[in-house]
């Protein structure tokens, strides 16, 4: 009775979240579901890689947070669009949440939306929002051992950036360990290496945003 | 209906919770329940400082995890007994799990209980595992903005430990805005700055451990 009950729930939240894709899809956007743990880089990522694509390119994001609006605030200048979705004590952002976020954009003026989603490395996993695609950061000083700790995560990525690499040779960061982790869950997504410190790989991110729009 | 549903369920959690901490309290077992981002420190902080505790004094971990088995391993030596908890999907653990995890374990030998939760900032933090005190865990490369993002965490905190602190000058990390920000938050708990690389901070950890035993 109880796993019934949980796969209604989940039956009606897959149903939004086609809603919430088929809508975008309709305006032409390209919406990317951007997950991590907190304080993996999401927002300095955005800083400073938005104002890297292509003259003319419209963005827009939509930031979920438990109780602040540091995030959206950080964003103003980088991005023409920013909603806030305050998810209180909500663990992960939901299809609901995002529909209501749709409804405070101006759809028609966006090519990227961006889904930053609440830092938390299970339970976003699970819900799929209406994005078309999925990044996921691992930040190094998280440590090399997380691919394997939460799969799930990584399983459904479409891009995985590694960030804060510049911390890697201090931390003694094993990029093997994390290679030969991903062979179990996703040998299909890139793998980038950035630094929004240093610049390091933020072309590479910018072009594979790029590239998601041509296909 | 919802909200009702919703309550009814964490009673019987708080419930189960009073239960396991009646049965640890009545073996004489003092319990942490320690809380984190995933990848903030918890398993090498344990095993670091468990080893520093007075001679003679007992220690047991039970270790919540998603998948693998990685952490109760690296705790093999520093600690006598170690239960790991797969959580599978789960985003936190549970007091049902922990009563299962007490099961395993031989009380009447324990002075010290550790839980080392599922690494998660929302989670865990709604939920009581019967825990005498509760330790949370900031590091400093996760950001010094997460006090006021995830309150809820530092709120029912009895000790926060801000970890990894031999980067804070590499990663301009701002000690006073954490302070400020728990003033709102928890004003209570003492902060102890640690760093499991270096060794600092570590006695002042061990200290505060041994000080909840005579409390």
């Amino acid at each position: 009775m109880k796993i019934n009950v949980v796969k209604s729930v989940l039956d009606a939240s897959d149903a939004l979240a086609d809603v919430n894709r088929r809508r975008m899809t309709e305006a032409g956007i390209t919406c990317i579901n951007v997950l991590s743990a907190p304080g993996s880089g999401k927002t300095t990522l955005l800083q400073k890689s938005l104002p890297m694509l292509p003259e003319g390119a419209r963005t827009a994001v939509l930031v979920g947070d438990l109780q602040t609006t540091r995030d959206a605030e950080r964003l103003e200048g980088v991005t023409a669009q920013v909603v806030q979705i305050n998810t209180g004590r909500g663990c992960h952002l939901s299809p609901s949440q995002v529909a209501k976020g749709l409804d405070e954009l101006d759809l028609s003026a966006i090519d990227y939306l961006i889904i930053e989603n609440v830092g938390n490395m299970v339970c976003p996993a699970a819900f799929d929002l209406g994005e078309h695609l999925r990044a996921v950061l691992l930040s190094v000083p998280e440590g090399d051992d997380k691919v394997a700790k939460y799969p799930t995560l990584f399983q459904k990525a479409d891009v995985i950036l590694l960030t804060k690499i510049d911390l890697a040779e201090l931390l003694e960061f094993n990029f093997d360990r994390v290679r030969e982790d991903l062979a179990h869950v996703n040998t299909a997504a890139p793998v980038i290496r950035v630094s929004s410190k240093t610049g390091n790989g933020l072309e590479a991110w910018r072009d594979w945003l790029v590239a998601q729009r041509k296909g």
